[in-house]
Parts: structure tokens; C-alpha cells; sequence
């Protein structure tokens, strides 16, 4: 791990995407709440929260910190959901490598629940959208 | 979970890939090894197999099972890194989720080592190539 | 740990229960689903299923064991939920601190989205219903 | 999880209780040391203490938060052990989940050592009793 | 992780010490229950079977595999304590990493346990003293 | 855990030490990158930050700290592998369980890649060589 003992504290936030490819007939199921094992967006938002507060354990040099704030969004579209996660935190590092595991796994939870019906699934375009503080200032993903 | 219970263990393989893509730049440093905390793909490939043995911990709806083989490679392109993860176990069920779980964990920790150089990595096309054992049979990802 | 090297393997089952004492009030809220950090029995029963897979890390003496199968239930009374667990494995050993550890982490996930309006929460009444599987034989709770 | 960058980090302390229900020949063999693996207090409060420390992995709208200091007691009853746990730690989020979690795992563990001998004990009343520090102020349980 | 698919399930046992070195008022400390926070050699028997039952988590080409037995013994000497772990399964590897790792992490146990007074205690001599069971058969370490 | 509330937040640094023995063959394979399942020395660094990361996981009276750097080192000798750990943090309690626990699992894990070949490997030696910061100061272990 780097050091970051001169690092200031600061207001981290960090905003990234992921896109999962679906057949139609399985967007269909999930958006008529007909998956077997219940909702996969109510799951994958659980999972996706407690992976990022896990990011640490998962990516050897990720350093640990006290996240406060992880939202997950969902937007269906026709034969693809997109994944939005945005984390926050007061740290010395940012928070990016949260916010990128919490969609992995939102995408991964979404997948383990729709596999029996569709094996096709793609989980795609994991990205960082936008990312704020920290000494290197503001980061916006260029269009 | 499903019920699992009258299923038979029988011998489950699972292969899945995802591919990373990087600046051409940034593939050069990984490729001269000149990557500041160390070697991107040794240390990505022992938290992709700690992550596959970890997958039921991850996604809610996973099973818990003692995997018995992880292997992981990786394919160096110009702008890219393809990476495969094999999971082998003897079980009731498949192994799918511990493959595609190590590839998303392999890629996310490359991003975390190079992202100082290159915000703009993108983790994309994770997806089951191949699934062999159980009731269902082999099944192979169509071209 | 007791050696259990001698024992069979046969299936496991454990069905637990505990209740929630909840204000009309709070349970007004939960049932209209007005509670603020989205649905309490959604994400409870998320949290149950994990924390059932993995009740050997929580408790020393408990077995690591591959469950099969984690089911839980609500059922809402004026003041009260009532959260039923039932869990399978083939295994040696039973399954009844599995289920009893659902019950438990369902209980205190809805403690926790709801304690922002009703900190007088209570969780009373963990205990097991019936098992089944074993040498020691079926076992059901007296009424 | 809620946003709390703008809360202040100040001491906080939480108390929670919970009661076991066990046979009087169960609670004697306690108190004589004549349980086989051990003593299920000094276990329960280990178990206690680790389940405190990591309540954020199991609760999913928990905050991790590096908790500063857990202590648990057991007060002996003829039919009945209290579990008691405190915890404290200076952040801007409070610890009453970490010691609700202590009590209920220490319950369980206790649960674990003595149910081949005692099927029937009922961990109960899991609750709050005081909590300290913060914008709302002190609450107590009232009688 | 090599391939075990080949292998046979069978009874594995394996055995393994560690010696941790104290100064002789330390050791006087612990025999006379004086530590002021517990009893060290509790704590460590509690940490050393959970670390067992982890070691899959901490070492990366360690096999998960679910264990049946982990006896933990301390035996006093004049300024040392040899700690004994004796670990069962039925699988198809070995268990010496659960063996190495459970004397290991109770020797760091009780290290932290007592570092307040006597910050230069050594944990040596860990190693595997016994193993059985597999194709390899017994190994018993030479004097 | 002791109560750590009035203690103040400083850079906290400590440095930890073990020693592997092997056999002069398995130093050689070591050397000469020989090993089957890859390079100890690469796969241990990343265990052993892990393992320093989740400390307060394996110990029960550790507390839990956002830890900032981790450093791993390896000087190889004839018939003996040094291991090196060092860990800082800026935080109200020492790091020396990180950096004991970080050398003891870089040990393990040598051990576990190298077993099939070497049996009798050693972990000793395992002690703080140094810590500053903190009420108490700096401590450097006398030779």
C-alpha cells in the first residue's frame, strides 16, 4: 500500500456505472417481479452495499476506511439494466475502488439470480463516472 | 436459496472472462514492469482465487461450496488484458459464479493498481464461456 | 469442536423463529412501505441468508457446513413480526444454530431500519421449532 | 446506508441486554464448569466481542466504525443468564447495532454449547437499554 | 490450487505446535489469572478455532474445506508456553495449514493479550509435528 | 477491549519480523522460481497484507483501525527466508498485531506453496522489532 500518512482528510465521493446485457424475456420476468427466488434489484442493492463496505477485503491494496454513504440505483432498459453506484466517505483516499466493487457485485448478484433462464448474461462498461476531493480535485469521465 | 437436496454432486467446471481495457501507455508499464506497488496480473490472480473461494459470501443467493481447483491467466493485448478463470468443484451445483466472481475480482484489482496512471480503465464483457457437469449438461457460450 | 468423524451424513433440516415487538405505529410504516431506507423484510432476509452461511464464523464451536437451502419467512401481526428460518444440509452434524442465526440477524436488520423512529425495538423469543435429521431423530418444540 | 458527512464525531456509547431461558440443570451444570467444550461464558463473550467488532458485515445499513471498546457481562439467574454489552467508540454514526449484535451472539454461542443437553433454551428479549452521544442526545430505556 | 478432483476423500488428521517465549513475571501473570483483560489462554483456544476454520480465507493456495475437530492445549513451563493443535476432516486434502494456522494466530492471541507488560515475547518454533490419512500417508516429524 | 477513548490519534508505526527455515533444495526451487503453483515470495506479500487488514478479525482483544501502509520484505539467506512487516497508521492504539499478524500468515503461506516438497519448514522468530508513536513512544527491541 502506498503511504498516505500526509494525505488530508477530506469529503471523498465517487459515482460508477456498470451495464448488464439481458434477453428481453428475462427483463421481462424481472420487471413483472416473476424471478423465482424474488427481487434481484432488491438483492443485488443488499449485496452490493455490503461488498462495498468489503472493498477492502477483496482488493489487496485497497486500504480500509470508514465508508458512510453507498446508494444504488437501477435503470431498466429494454434489454440491458444499468448499475449506478455512488459512495461517499471522510478519508485520506478515495473511494472509487467501493463504488466499482459495489456495481461487480450488483451486476454478479443480478446474474446468479436470472442464470437459470438466461446463461447469457454480459456484465459490461464497469467505469468510473465521476469522482470528487482528495488532493488531485475532481474527476468527470470525459463523454 | 433453491433446494438442492435431491440434486447429484457430480464433478462441475466453469470457465468465464472479462477483458480490461487500458492505455496503450499504461499496458506498456504493466508489461515493463514498471507498475509502482508491484505486478498487477500476480497479485490480480491470488485475489481472483481468493475471491472465487469467497463467492457465496459475495451473492446472496450463491451456494457455499469447497472449490477445489481455481486457475487464472491472462492474455496481454495492445490496449487490452483478457482474463480466464477455471473453477473446478465436486457438488450439487455449478461453479459459474465462483468463475465470473474471480475475473470481475482479477479485473477490479488491476484497475486498483494502475488507476494513479489511468483513470479511464474500463472492465467489460465478464461472461461464462463454458459450464460442464450437472442435470443441464455442458453448456459452451455460441460465437 | 466435538469429533464428529463417526457420524453420518444425512439431511439436515432446522426450522427457528423469533419476534419483533415493534410500535403500531412502526409497523404501519413497514406495511405501507414508508420506511425510509427502503423495504426492512427485503433486506432482512438478504441479511439472514448470508449471515446463516455463515454462522461458523460467528460462533466457535459451530461447524462450518455447505447449507443447501435457507428459507426465511414474515408474518406481520398488529405489533409484532414473526420471522421464521428453516435451513437444509447433508452433513454430520445439524443445522439448528444456522437457522437460530437467521432469525437472529433478520431481527436486529430490521431493528436497524426502523430504529430511527422506534428505538424501543425488541427481539424476544429466538428459539428452535423442530429439526429433523441425525442420529438423535426428529425433535419438535412442545407446544 | 444514510449520508452522515455532515454529522459530528463524538463518544458514543450503547448498552444492549439480552436473557437466555435454560433448565436449572442446565444453568447448574454452568456454574459448576461441567460443560464439556468449555466454559460457554468466557467462549460467548470471545464471540461477542468479535460479532461487535464486525456487526457492519452482517447488517447491511450498519456503518463500519472502529470500535474502541466492548465489554460483556453475565449476570446469573436461577433459570436465566442477562447478558449485558457495552460499547463504545468516537465516530458520527452510534454503536447501539455493535452491542445488540454482542448480546445476540453471545446468546447464541451459549446456545450452541449446551443444546445437546438443553433443546429447549430461548434466547430472549434482545434490546436496547441506553445509548449515549450524538444529536439526539442520551435515551433510557424507560422502566 | 492444484487439482483434487483425482483424490480420495478420507479421515485427515494433522498436529502442529508453535512455542511462545515470555519473561518469567508474565508467565506468573497468566498462572495466577492476573492478566487484566481475561485469561489469555481462553481467548486463544476461542481465536485459534476460528482461525482454523478460516485458514482457507488467509492463505491463498489453501483448500476451504469444512473441519470437524480443532483441539487446542497450552502447556506451561517456566517462561514458555507450547501450544498444541490437532485438526480432523474428511476431505480430500490435508489439514496441516488449519493445524499451522490455529497455533499461530493463539500465539498471537495471547501475545496481544499480555503486550502491555512484556513487549518482548517471541512466537518460534511453529510447525507440523503429525499428519495421517491421505495417499501420502503418515509423516510423523523426526526428533 | 481497553478502553481507548482518551488516548490521541498519532501516527502509529511498527515493524515486525519472522524467520522461515527450509531446506536448501526448496530455497533453491524458491530461487530459481521453480515452484508449481508460483512464486511464494509474490503470493505471501499479498496474503500478508490481507492478513495485517483484517487483524482485529482473527484477534479477539485487537481493535479494528484503518490501516494506511503495509509493507512486505523478504531477505533471503541460504537456508532461511526473513521476513519483514512493516505497518502505520494514524490511530489512537499500535499497530503491532498488524505487523506480527502479517509476518505469521507470509510464513504460513511460504509453507502452504512449498509443503508438498519440504515438510519440515519452520515459522520462528516471530517479534516486534520496533514501534513508535503513542503515550508510551518509541521501543526498539534491545539486540
Amino acid at each position: 500500500m502506498l503511504d498516505i500518512s500526509r494525505k488530508h482528510s477530506t469529503l471523498r465521493i465517487a459515482v460508477a456505472e456498470a451495464t448488464l446485457k439481458l434477453a428481453a424475456t428475462t427483463m421481462a420476468l424481472i420487471q413483472q417481479g416473476r424471478v423465482p427466488k424474488g427481487n434481484p434489484l432488491e438483492v443485488a442493492k443488499v449485496a452490493a452495499i455490503q461488498a462495498a463496505k468489503g472493498a477492502s477485503q477483496l482488493i489487496p491494496y485497497c486500504h480500509p476506511l470508514p465508508i458512510q454513504f453507498v446508494g444504488v440505483e437501477f435503470a431498466l432498459q429494454e434489454r440491458a439494466i444499468r448499475i449506478t453506484a455512488t459512495v461517499k466517505a471522510i478519508h485520506q483516499t478515495g473511494v472509487e475502488m467501493e463504488a466499482l466493487t459495489a456495481v461487480a457485485v450488483a451486476g454478479l448478484t443480478i446474474y446468479d439470480m436470472v442464470k437459470a433462464v438466461d446463461r447469457g448474461v454480459v456484465i459490461g462498461n464497469i467505469r468510473l463516472i465521476e469522482k470528487r476531493g482528495g488532493r488531485s480535485g475532481a474527476w468527470i469521465r470525459p463523454e
